[in-house]
């Protein structure tokens, strides 16, 4: 398979890549460092970045920014920009790059364990998981010629917890590794409309 | 308990009116026709229904509009104005609100059935749905003061069955009675961070 891969340099899409470019081809898309330039909160940079790269049979999003702040500090900017980044930024890659699949192509997308154990500062991050995983399952019924969606909703990374570590203490690290089987399982099988959960 | 109701003359607010009124004050609140106008989708005009309706002891949204078209016939336009009002503008009635609340004071936000049942057309209010719920819970662990907050998540209305039937097959039908016993419940009783689903 060809694999649209966005954010293929973070901490998820490392592992994502290394899972996956065992037996595809790995297409890297990203804002910056990456071989194709894409912007999540920018629809025109998704288009362009499709356009270039052609027919794919997966997209894949390990990509998607929030704020990150206590509730009440949260200001409308992080608000916005949780919303054109995590949130809208996925549903704009997964609405137009379904016209850039082959026929019984998937879309993974990415939630978060804050969809429904929270933490402080997380409530952006909350927000942006749970319309994300509403929306896998609602547009898994209405896309057509075979296209399928999920979401993979990982808990905190391992590799991350010596930055995110003070915010998700209590909460079991899950190695990227582990964490990269999910979106294999979604791109390499054959359901639409999950979210799988790597707790 | 003074309560404000955003919403009060929809199909959900009528009901919700007609249970809290027989025991509370009930300040309604709304775009056009009601005693205190209030757009969601407009943070100040939020703002200022709260300043003239001075401290309440609960905020209840029966309100929140959302695009509704086949997924792949969504335009951005529709996109943005299911996240400004059902989506961000819930979540900024109880950004904005949650300081007009008196100490222990609740918010109950409005999300739905389509958020794990999902129909054709209805991807935006899907999402919309999710991101209510996920932030529900998030905010519950932050909010000062003994705030509470929670979500109720109705099935398709029986009184809007005329006009939504066809989208809804195969769906049974809740009667608002009903579903507004979960926001009394939200509002008179002592959770928080809860999601109540009246299907």
């Amino acid at each position: 398979m060809k694999i649209l891969l966005v954010g293929a340099h973070g901490t998820v899409g490392r592992g994502v890549a290394a899972e996956l470019a065992q037996r595809h081809e790995i297409v890297d898309a990203g804002r910056r460092g990456a071989s194709v330039t894409l912007d999540l909160a920018d629809a025109d940079s998704i288009r362009r970045a499709l356009e270039s790269v052609g027919p794919v049979d997966a997209i894949v999003s390990a990509a998607g920014q929030v704020g990150w702040a206590p509730l009440l500090e949260l200001t409308p900017e992080q608000w916005a920009f949780s919303v054109a980044n995590k949130l809208m930024g996925q549903v704009n890659l997964a609405l137009v790059g379904q016209a850039y699949l082959r026929d019984g192509g998937s879309i993974t997308l990415t939630s978060g364990v804050l969809v429904d154990q929270p933490v402080r500062y997380g409530a952006a991050a909350s927000l942006a998981n749970g319309a994300i995983e509403a929306f896998v399952r609602a547009a898994a019924i209405e896309l057509p010629r075979g296209l399928r969606i999920n979401a993979v909703s990982p808990g905190v990374l391992l590799e991350s917890m010596s930055e995110l570590g003070p915010f998700f203490r209590g909460f079991e690290p899950v190695p990227a590794a582990r964490v990269a089987l999910a979106y294999s399982r979604s791109v390499e099988g054959a359901e639409t409309g999950r979210v799988y959960p790597v707790r």
